[in-house]
């Protein structure tokens, strides 16, 4: 196994826990006592991750809500990944997808300068544009494959070679596993897909977004997600955890969230 | 037309110029006296851009260059937007793609907290994550069609519909394109492909990278390339142009290889 699978597994075990809370901070449902902070996005951030890191196997922190901000989000972003505990597992949400050079620099970016565990990355300019970061031996490398958007499928599901093209992803991915290191995004507003999915990818870890906000079929994620093992899943919420309250009791809030879908989840496992 | 085509059209006519310069700045191939400043990049891209302001339709940013040195590289970013004279089109060259609300955080990124004229997006994810770009009526979107990588075709080749899915894509982005300010990026390595993509795409323009270090051919995307006025083409080369040289007077040789360039593209317009 890859030392990211190791890590995983291990704070998976250790929290009793597939929950990857999205530290996916909007401004805008902060609660007031926030807002007047020199630097509001890190405070609820370090609020949030004081109430949940021990139950959570992951954090996944997608970049648009950094980038947002310029620089200063940047740093936010940084000051937030060095109060995450070493043991969970975190997750650069940044979907990038380039050609060699630049794809490097994407890699080195997220897991040398920022020092994530694992990142997502866009397929479609193929494998050199995914290499660069599954070089990266230690860290999970998860690829889009089936998203969890509405129009996923206006690209996603057109036939290729007799299936569905996430289908021809999932095999392609497969293929540029050497290093076992690689995940598949595929998200729980298509759960229906999932076993097709994972029966190609019978020992990827699957990062799974759009449960809550989105609507996906936990059951049916639980059906149909997890590997031989029973685990190598994470199933993400973002808004519908850390947003579940805009009063001064947020974070306490976000922890009774976290509980129920941490304990809805392993009351479906097998 | 489109604000962003018209900006475009006349710069282009202005600098009788269709080079697009990629300010993507390698430490490694600074000169030595440049090693020492406080904020290299900046100074670097300073020099290249006084020497070659006149002499391009466009300059092209790739994220990635600035990334990877976290929040001070988007520090050294914004400051060379702001050198950048108004006249000319400037383009991120983010290749980003998510879903609704992370998309407009990007495009809200990219668009107003940086500024940029256009942007490039990735269409894995469908229209619900390039609709937010096109959303900023003024603002330039190029789409990822058909790319200069070597295993691009790993995925943008395979077959859908009778046809290869960037032509799928082409015809996708066509019928987004409801407020005329979409682009699509087609690699210059891809040249035989182009007239096809043209077809499809009379009037939007095409950012074409991959000429110079990546081996494009020129007079084939002269050939094919140009829209039906003769122009809409914006033709990228980075490498070629300001690593051109890594002596003191690196500027002075970029300006010699942008004017070559530009020469060259000219004398084969029609």
């Amino acid at each position: 196994m890859s030392p990211f699978v190791d890590k995983l597994s291990a704070v998976s075990a250790r929290n009793n826990s597939f929950v990857c809370v999205g530290l996916d901070p909007d401004p805008d449902r902060f609660p007031d006592h926030l807002k007047a902070s020199d630097d509001a996005i890190f405070e609820f951030n370090r609020a949030i991750i004081e109430q949940t890191s021990d139950l959570v196997c992951a954090y996944k922190l997608n970049l648009a809500f950094y980038e947002v901000s310029g620089p200063r989000g940047l740093e936010s972003m940084e000051k937030t990944l060095k109060l995450i505990p070493d043991e969970v597992v975190v997750i650069a949400d940044a979907k990038r997808g380039d050609l060699g050079n630049s794809a490097r620099m994407y890699a080195q970016a997220l897991f040398e300068y920022f020092g994530f565990d694992g990142a997502t990355v866009n397929p479609y300019q193929g494998r050199d544009a995914v290499q660069p970061f599954l070089d990266y031996q230690d860290k999970g490398v998860f690829v889009l494959c089936l998203t969890s958007n509405a129009s996923a499928r206006d690209i996603q599901d057109l036939t290729v070679n007799g299936h569905p093209l996430y289908m021809e992803i999932a095999s392609a991915v497969r293929s540029w596993n050497t290093n076992g290191n690689a995940g598949l995004v595929v998200g729980a507003t298509n759960a229906e897909s999932l076993s097709d999915i994972r029966s190609v990818a019978p020992d990827m870890p699957l990062l799974v977004p759009g449960i809550g906000a989105q609507g996906g079929d936990l059951a049916a994620v639980m059906q149909a997600g997890p590997d031989q093992e029973g685990g190598g899943l994470l199933i993400n919420s973002s808004r519908g955890i850390i947003h579940a309250s805009s009063e001064p009791d947020f974070a306490e809030v976000a922890r009774a969230a976290a509980i129920t879908l941490r304990d809805e989840i392993n009351a479906l496992r097998g």
